[in-house]
């Protein structure tokens, strides 16, 4: 890069952040009740990265939507042959989301894009701008389908063994919206490709906010193991059926939830997450006791052993809860994806930035799975946390102010020229 | 009637039951799972209805259908301006029935009128036969709605306050299938107008299998209260959200269904049903906390007092799980009906008829509220009751054998005779 580009202060501009921000909002299913909805694979999610593809077009970059439906938009580096640095995040989002989960680490890049082509920063390596497609585990169970593709960490064969609850198979999904997924291949990252990157995303946790503290650097991302428990019980009269003669499923899945919150809050396993997020109860009759019931349970850690502890713990003790209750047990797992140290040379450039910049940071650990978690596996990766109000996510009342994402763009912007500067390019000398 | 006709040993056709029995259970919604789902206020209850007026049409009865949907067929008496003698059942299901509750008394009605037909049995009073609408609760959480508005316990602007899970309104229900809710009040029966009441009806419970006796004779049926818990939390994300800063609404609501297990089965209560049929969870997803929950409650007992105590100590008790979580809680009352005696000169006269026919019975309460509860503030009702296998009812496992319905319509058929020779008709003497 020229000398004169590390000069440059770029300040994100908050009205186009804003605008963005509402025209991916408005991108919802209808009648879905609250919040945003927009769901992996669905037309919404591909007329998000049309408007995308439209903007990052319109800058000049060369943009391309691999076969599982990742687009990519990628600005040449001066040095030839240069591995990229990249950033982005997803568009898709949970039902009656907020509308900042993804969407803030995607706009951050459009702002990204848009401020090095009106400044006129040119670094040496390339730079690929990216939206992931399907990183919600909400349709069909297993996060970060793009970008663990695009890791190789999921191939062509296991998107056909992944089923949303209309018994549609992710490959299903992905090839009714157009997209390919025997091609999955294709769309992998190789290593020698790329030399870094960093993903800005709303904290959905409240340590930022709490403590006043504007951005976050993360070190470390929990892992997660994700599984389905099937209880079958005896569906009767609730009036006929006396009280002992019942094998009741819902009765059952009740002793089961609060057992897992038992689980979680011992003390054991500070710092473990386990929440059942999706009870379905059949026949659902409020004169008939129920005969089946499915428990969605997502464990979360930063221990990789202890998550996988806790849920072979759950799952044998919730099998004991329905065998006291003659009712019918089958477990079936749905994701597993271990915790990850993020490298400390990715994050040390980040804290400089802020550092640079005059912004105050904290290095935190997230919660939640990010698309950075799997890129991690290809090239060393970061990742920019921005507060979210009272730590509230996957929710209509998230909350990120513009000012707040507009800081994060700022860092973001600034560290992925500070590792043009510092990684290797071809033909350099190492720094 | 005519001496002859009390000789007469009337025999049920199991063939023609056993045909009516599958003709009804074929006419269930499509994809909705398995065994018959035929709700409340539907065009597949009233093609039911249809097939009823056809068979008693054809049998000669004057058959018409009120402006709420029940259905009447009555084969006029011998004796002039006499009050009637009548028998009947529903013909709706709950979602995922079997193909008995209801409709075993129904074609019970059938096969009696059938068999007077063929054998020239004419009482002197006259005799209806009543397909009652809309007795299951399952869709508006309000049971036996069609008796309700004929013993005048529901009346026309009731009909506007009772909603579906979707909001419709009982009224709105019944007008989008031809009815005519504003008219409930000429639906409305008198007691002038009748005499007594018989409903056969399966046990849904398993008293009479387990001691092998073929017929019962109630003396009681169960109370019903029912309400709606709303709590309402925090969606969140599942692992951003520490466990110690939620407010999950599916945890609170685990907590209060083991909660009404467990006062229903503690030792004041013995006999007290209490269950949660229905939970709805929402968003609903892995990966999100719940935010909202719905329970729906049904609490059943022999003992008025003890029924609603104990609705009103699970309400007590749930608000207080709701405010120890630091979730919002708001109940809401759906439907109440006090136990019911019936009186002894009916299930007298139904007794008699069982040692006449030289079946053994045995008298026992119900669990379950049926249309004979609704109809008794009219006119004295009692119930026959035929063996329900297992003691399963409300699900696609309940059964009965048709030999079983035989037998029982042999009882109902002969009891309405022994009630037309020992009632008093005008003109006549007393007994």
């Amino acid at each position: 890069m020229t000398s004169s580009t590390v000069e440059v202060r770029l300040t994100a501009d908050q009205d186009r952040l804003g605008r963005w921000l509402d025209t991916f909002a408005a991108l919802s299913e209808p009648d879905s009740g609250p919040g945003v909805t927009r769901l992996a694979h669905t037309p919404l999610e591909r007329r998000a990265h049309a408007l995308f593809i439209e903007h990052m077009s319109g800058l000049g970059l060369d943009v391309h939507t691999d076969a599982v439906g990742n687009t990519i938009a990628e600005l040449s580096g001066t040095a030839p042959d240069s591995p990229a640095l990249g950033t982005g995040s997803h568009l898709d989002s949970v039902p009656n989301a907020g509308a900042f989960d993804g969407i803030a680490g995607v706009v951050a890049a459009m702002e990204t894009a848009q401020l090095y082509t009106e400044h006129d920063v040119r670094p040496a390596h390339p730079v690929r701008f990216v939206a992931f497609a399907a990183e919600e585990g909400a349709r069909f169970g297993q996060a970060c389908t793009g970008s663990r593709v695009a890791a190789g960490l999921t191939t062509a064969p296991d998107l056909e063994t992944k089923f949303d609850a209309d018994g549609v198979s992710l490959a299903e999904a992905m090839r009714s919206v157009g997209l390919k997924p025997a091609e999955a291949a294709g769309a992998r990252w190789s290593t020698a490709g790329w030399a870094a990157f960093l993903e800005l995303h709303i904290e959905q946790g409240s340590v930022l906010e709490s403590t006043g503290i504007p951005l976050g650097v993360v070190d470390l991302i929990s892992g997660s193991t994700r599984f389905r428990l099937d209880l079958t019980g005896r569906a009767s009269h609730t009036g006929g059926t006396p009280m002992h003669q019942r094998a009741d499923t819902l009765a059952a899945a009740a002793e089961i939830v609060l057992l897992i919150e038992t689980i979680a809050t011992d003390s054991r396993h500070h710092g473990t997450r386990a929440t059942v997020g999706k009870l379905d109860v059949a026949p659902g009759s409020i004169t008939t006791i129920a005969g089946n019931a499915r428990l969605h349970v997502d464990v979360r850690d930063v221990d990789s052993d202890r998550q996988r502890l806790t849920a072979a713990e759950i799952i044998d003790r919730a099998h004991a809860v329905a065998a006291r209750r003659g009712v019918g047990f089958r477990a079936h797992p749905l994701a597993d994806a271990s915790p990850v140290l993020l490298p400390r040379r990715i994050t040390d450039v980040v804290a400089a930035t802020c550092d640079e910049l005059g912004f105050a940071h904290r290095v935190l650990p997230s919660g939640a799975s990010h698309d950075a978690q799997m890129v991690n596996h290809v090239t060393p990766a970061g990742m920019i946390f921005v507060p979210s109000r009272a730590g509230v996510s996957h929710s209509p009342d998230e909350w990120t102010d513009v000012a707040d994402i507009a800081r994060g763009t700022e860092v973001l912007a600034h560290s992925l020229i500070r590792l043009d500067t510092t990684l290797p390019v071809p033909g350099s000398e190492q720094p």
